[in-house]
């Protein structure tokens, strides 16, 4: 298997991010291209998450995925591994990106057909919720493990997702965890949050969440 | 019960933490406290651990804790329920704290006898790494379900903290998690770090961490 690549984001300079964020997802769909922006805590299940999605994608996507992280290229390898187009961005100690580090990816990537572009943000519920990168869809994934407690007190991440993805459902049994509480605290501070429960897994509840984002990338795309 | 006071922290205006954090370091030995910088991932068990060490230390220790979040009372209001003196501090959306973010929480935790004041820091693997806050001892927690690729991805953070807790053992026959990788991983960035292995739920391996924080305490006081 290829050694995958590896990127040195620079900081960006621009000050208006939201700005730039827009001029970014504009571009980006006059591409024909969705730009996914993937947050959680260190250890969700992202990457998994983006493996389990690829298979019950099914083909009916061109997509590939920007792996952000402080160090290391593990979980870019592990997607390029899985047949999918991917790179790694280090933020040289930055915890998050922003629109323009977003836009050194894409280029990085260089992926001119892609339907769906994943950014597969910093594992962090805090930073990353602050900065637009010019997504069209932003994600959040809360595994359950975690607790259900993450929506009180990371009310903005759950402010800024059209999705929230509740991962690791295989362990409900062994965690104390209110899929009541997490929904009416998610749905306080954003009544339009769409949210799904899967195990990446054992692939439980992956093929629902993945029929809705093929039709949510293409609806973007012919928008 | 009674309701936990929250503080709304302000940011600080300066310029050097690095000397700030010595500065409350040198102020707070000469008090005879020893300040605790506990970090983690969200929902990495740290108010469970705070609760689950409270019993094991068994009064061997006046301690109080401050509890940092982005928003909620849930955590600081646990501490309080246990018997344990607690202020919940809010950062304004602030994704660590620094050295005079610090000292307005302990003057508003107010215990002038106390011999531990833990910090529990906002839930991030990232930021809160990157600030001095003053403390004695830093110590990160790790829970299973989080992977054993924490320390190869979050570095800094390995690197500050002197004592490594790996949390939720009770859940290792659950999920994949490479003890050896972890340790390997943690050590070669800091071949100092002291690994703990707990489940703060079951109560296993928490008094021989109990025991090594009380005698680290103690011997902070009187150097």
């Amino acid at each position: 298997m290829d050694k995958v690549k590896i990127v040195a984001l620079k900081e960006s300079v621009l000050e208006d991010n939201n700005q730039d964020a827009q001029n970014l997802r504009d571009e980006l769909q006059s591409r024909g291209i969705c730009l996914l922006n993937l947050m959680s805590s260190p250890g969700s299940g992202k990457t998994t998450t983006l493996l389990a999605l690829n298979k019950a994608f099914a083909g009916r996507l061109r997509w590939g995925v920007m792996e952000a992280d402080i160090d290391s290229a593990v979980d870019a390898q592990a997607i390029q591994d899985a047949g999918i187009p991917a790179v790694q961005l280090h933020t040289g100690g930055m915890c998050h990106l922003d629109a323009d580090m977003t836009r050194q990816g894409i280029a990085a990537l260089g992926m001119e057909n892609a339907e769906l572009i994943v950014l597969e943000n910093i594992g962090n519920l805090v930073c990353p919720a602050e900065f637009d990168t010019g997504a069209a869809i932003n994600m959040t994934i809360l595994s359950v493990p975690e607790g259900d407690d993450k929506p009180a007190k990371y009310p903005l991440m759950y402010e800024t997702c059209d999705i929230l993805v509740v991962n690791k459902i295989d362990t409900l049994p062994v965690f104390d965890f209110d899929k009541a509480r997490v929904e009416r605290d998610a749905r306080i501070r954003n009544p339009k949050i769409e949210i799904f429960y899967i195990s990446a897994k054992t692939g439980e509840g992956v093929q629902v969440l993945a029929d809705t984002l093929v039709s949510k990338v293409k609806e973007w795309i012919l928008k």
